[in-house]
């Protein structure tokens, strides 16, 4: 191609607009053609990318889990804060540039989890894969945290990792219906409840 | 009417077929034609007691919560138990009676919030409504479990409602995802950790 936007543009345009629009308005109220007026892309050019809606969000999966576990390792700020002081600040930057900088996968995971139709075996698999990947990335995190002390370990890591993950789902559920990240935020607080607990 | 079902049987049965229907299906994938035919009621009859699915689902939300916030404050049994012995029993409940006996309010709202309209300004409200109502009951069982110091008391009433609130919505999302209950029973596990810690 001599002239034109490169077609790796197109797509990576694509993929970014289509997180925030499912994330903004919930896959099935997301319409192909609003996308692709978005992104001024022709409908030819969509299908060659991409076989189909779901197909589509499974693009959108795969390219954001890989860029969001990056988001998930950056910890080395910080350099004098315990492991759980470092995520704790990887949280709460996330809650700073919610729906700003990017809409992020977790949001479009909660979404889907629910307006999934129940046929859509292929996409349910392929979420929970991710949802499984995440949480193992946490898991890890926890187990660190538990090795330096900086949490109670009375509970499993993963069971910690599940906690965390569902009460972050529903927190972003909320956010949705409240309009502001109040919710994130209230249950960012409570989570402090993993520290160490007074006179242990 | 002196023949036929009466009125008040046909709409009780539309609402508890919509609850359940939303909630396996989703609400964007459920027919307004599929509904009438689950329940053998024509479409004229529907507008009868409706005057919309969005009306539909407002019925529905103000019908259940009643329900369920009778089901919250049946505690009666257990008379040796604590407060939070009584909840936990009723969340245990919850869970085993997951999708069989009737399906929850709870999950309509975590499907709702996650599938809804951003123009639907008066389901929104509705819904957030509910969602106060259901975190102000959560909220005055958690203040008598600190009055009796069955949970830690650390952390505010409403901050503890806020985050069981949250993590039951995620876990029920986890739920439609894995289509088994074990991401609910892992987190009510978890939620031992507003017991008072080891320790302390």
């Amino acid at each position: 191609m001599s002239s034109g936007r490169p077609a790796t543009h197109c797509k990576k345009h694509l993929l970014l607009k289509g997180l925030q629009l499912f994330n903004q308005q919930g896959y099935h109220n997301t319409r192909l053609q609003q996308l692709l007026q978005c992104c001024g892309v022709p409908k030819g050019t969509f299908y060659n990318f991409f076989s189909s809606k779901d197909g589509f969000v499974l693009a959108i999966i795969e390219n954001y889990f890989q860029l969001e576990a990056e988001r998930l390792s950056i910890t080395a700020e910080l350099p004098q804060a315990s492991h759980f002081q470092k995520i704790y600040k990887y949280w709460e930057i996330q809650i700073e540039t919610y729906g700003t900088e990017t809409d992020r996968i977790a949001t479009l995971i909660a979404n889907l989890s629910a307006e999934m139709p129940l046929g859509s075996t292929k996409l349910r698999l392929a979420i929970l894969k991710t949802r499984a990947d995440i949480i193992q990335v946490i898991t890890e995190d926890m187990q660190i945290c538990q090795q330096e002390g900086s949490i109670r370990s009375d509970v499993t890591p993963r069971a910690l990792a599940e906690f965390i993950w569902c009460g972050w789902q529903g927190a972003l559920l909320s956010v949705r219906l409240c309009k502001n990240t109040a919710p994130l935020q209230e249950f960012l607080k409570t989570l402090r409840l993993l520290e160490q607990a007074p006179g242990s």
